[in-house]
């Protein structure tokens, strides 16, 4: 049923390699990030867990099938050879990749799919649309965390994106170090802890007799602890009637206003009131920068909870990660690097590998790219690992996938590291400042030569 | 397998409600957009189809349900009597709507739902979801759309998003005017066209014979008229190229470099060549400023492939649209119009209707947004009508749901229509300068007094 989830142009393109008889010829394509989005250092990468089901199901359905010989604007490739391979597909392939959790720089492969053309070009669309979306979100997450300083992040941004992706965002989120989700799905598909507090519509529907009482009501519907929503009408006031709600208002949030000078009344408010154990959480269209801003200013904020900048990341709102042809075997069965010139988009020739050195604290020192086959020699750098690792061979997965709740976890892990690598130039949220790239490119990458046009 | 695409706090909001005994409570909810987005001057609803669809199937699996009995977080609202509302869920509200296609502004509902207390809030995060993606996507493809002026404009920006959505945001762009999309799942789902041409990758995999060779094979592939990319490594020499590759080429797309001087060498080349009938596509980052300013500068364009700016929206990636309570009826069942004053987030209490009036030409005057009570007067305004129409009562359809690709062109025949009377102000894609606002608020909404807290 995912089938389908590709642009016409990898259809058209399969049904000219079967009609011109090259579609099971090998070819190499690698996914990556250009250049950097603004605002970025590093990338996390995710969606790799996705990526690799899909590999492992891609089917054409009958239903697929025949609508694609409806369309008369295929009609000429849409033979009964393209029908049958169509019928007949499974990914074959290889695939490495960088871990889900690892960091990435621009001009690193995060994918290299190694299959026939015609398999290697159908994936364009769907693995170039998860990966910019999954990495795209957990980038942004790290910052997100990184700027609350150990201080709980929630992720809370499902209403503002597709339904469908929702969960997706949870994840990738949370295997940046978000410490949850408000997406109640990304809980049952991936075992994301989900969380939640109330809205203001819960306040106002307690008509008759207003936010005392609804905060009464709502404490003793969660006995065993939950967080009041304080600013439906007036936050200070809202502050007062929570701390009076109970022991089990363990924590307020505020959603509006100005989040400093409130966050300095509403604790003393809480502490006078005896209530120094209730946290405050602060929301309000939060980012990485107004997070740093209010911990600068001593704001007392115990957890955010930040939807927007997470699942759109409004600064950077286009990954704009690329899939390309890197490598082709002619028609001599000889392995060919090839790229495109395009004038300000070319693309790297050659299937490359990224080795990366850390210093004897773990920190990162520097990631070289080099073309795969450099590891066939003698690691060139002993202290260097590789990034990419295999991932499926000939179509069959290197080793059992993990659950859905395994992969999360061992990502989000995997995560924790790669953030603590991270040297203070890269970690930094400073704006305005680049720090230099890490990435080196290896002699024989520069020197490649591509075949000529 | 939809019930769980919503925010935890909907689902402890339910809970709470039904101990509490107030989950039958009759509510009205109204989903609109505070403040137009930058650069934008009008809203293209889309979106509602998906809504309706959902509010008729919703239903909470078993295994849903157990899985949010497992949550130790919501167990205390948990309980059985809970776990017998969600198993026998069936929304049986009432929804009204702006339909699909038409125009909407800053303050007006574009979905009003009535319903229990419970229902309507469950409801929230998916509702929001569907219309900040696809009434963003197609508001921004309108704009881009007359941009163009006629001529086509294809949506390609499906790799740019998360592929479960991706075909969501064809059916959007096509709705406000695009002339199709890359997405082939848009085609079958919604019977949206589809369209595309070669990758560069198609190019470089004709690495024993180059770019000439692969044109002419692309041609024999698709005698019945194809469009090549011909910017692999040289446009010009590619447009020579694909002038010489036969009748079949019925257009070349430019996708990198100076596309006004490249359009105008690249038109000369075919001329010359004898070709005058091929057509020319650019893309290569395009927004409809872009796509200004290159016919501005007399850049001879036939047609333009958009995609990051229309799926990913970036000079305003999120809608912002907010979901309220604004009315609810009190333990008399009083119907009582409430609204939050949270600061520079108040929202606007009572349940609402607006009223468009088009002069005789078939141009928007004015909106006037008035309480829904109103209507039951004589129409204050004769010459005006309501926007949002009955949609569903009771929990069923008003009337019979159209086929999805019905739906959509109902929807784009509606968008032809709704751009067509826009006046010159709220359709100039002139940056810096703000139009007034044709929305106006009735006296008697402007009165409408809320029950102090």
């Amino acid at each position: 049923m995912h089938a389908l989830l590709t642009d016409r142009y990898e259809l058209a393109m399969l049904g000219a390699y079967l009609r011109e008889g090259i579609a099971e010829r090998r070819g190499v394509f690698e996914l990556s990030v250009r250049r950097l989005p603004p605002n970025r250092r590093f990338l996390l990468v995710a969606g790799l867990d996705r990526v690799v089901r899909y590999l492992r199901d891609l089917r054409f359905t009958d239903t697929e099938v025949d609508y694609l010989r409806s369309q008369p604007s295929l009609g000429d490739v849409m033979t009964d050879a393209m029908e049958g391979y169509l019928r007949e597909f499974r990914f074959r392939g290889d695939l490495d990749a960088i871990p889900e959790g690892s960091l990435a720089f621009e001009g690193e492969p995060i994918l290299r799919v190694g299959a026939s053309l015609a398999e290697a070009q159908l994936l364009e669309t769907y693995l170039l649309g998860v990966i910019n979306t999954e990495t795209r979100v957990a980038s942004k997450a790290a910052r997100v965390v990184l700027a609350a300083d150990g201080r709980p992040v929630f992720e809370f941004g499902a209403r503002r994106i597709d339904p469908l992706t929702a969960p997706h965002a949870g994840r990738a989120a949370y295997i940046a170090g978000c410490a949850g989700t408000s997406c109640e799905q990304a809980g049952l598909s991936f075992g994301v802890p989900v969380s939640g507090t109330i809205a203001h519509s819960y306040v106002l529907a307690h008509v008759d007799d207003g936010e005392e009482a609804a905060f009464h009501r709502f404490a003793e519907s969660f006995p065993k602890g939950t967080t009041l929503l304080i600013d439906t009408f007036d936050a200070r006031r809202g502050a007062l009637r929570a701390a009076r709600a109970g022991s089990a208002v363990r924590a307020v949030r505020i959603d509006s206003g100005d989040l400093l000078a409130l966050g300095h009344d509403v604790r003393r408010i809480l502490d006078a009131a005896g209530r120094p154990d209730i946290q405050i959480i602060a929301s309000d269209d939060l980012d990485e920068q107004r997070i740093r801003a209010l911990l600068a200013d001593g704001a007392p904020y115990d957890a955010f909870g930040v939807g927007t900048a997470i699942t759109l990341t409004p600064d950077a709102p286009s990954l704009g990660a690329i899939y390309k042809l890197v490598e082709i075997d002619d028609r001599r069965d000889v392995r060919v690097p090839v790229g495109k010139r395009s004038p300000g988009k070319p693309s790297s020739a050659g299937a490359k590998q990224v080795y990366r050195r850390l210093d004897s604290d773990g920190t990162l020192v520097e990631d070289t790219v080099r073309l795969s086959d450099e590891a066939l020699d003698p690691n060139p750098d002993p202290e260097a690992f590789g990034l990419l690792v295999p991932v499926m061979r000939s179509g069959k997965l290197v080793r059992d996938l993990p659950s859905p709740s395994e992969a999360v976890r061992e990502a989000r892990e995997r995560a924790t590291r790669s953030m603590g690598s991270l040297p203070p130039g890269l970690r930094s949220l400073e704006e305005g400042v680049s720090p230099p790239s890490p990435v080196v490119i290896s002699q024989a990458l520069s020197a490649l030569s591509v075949r000529g046009d």
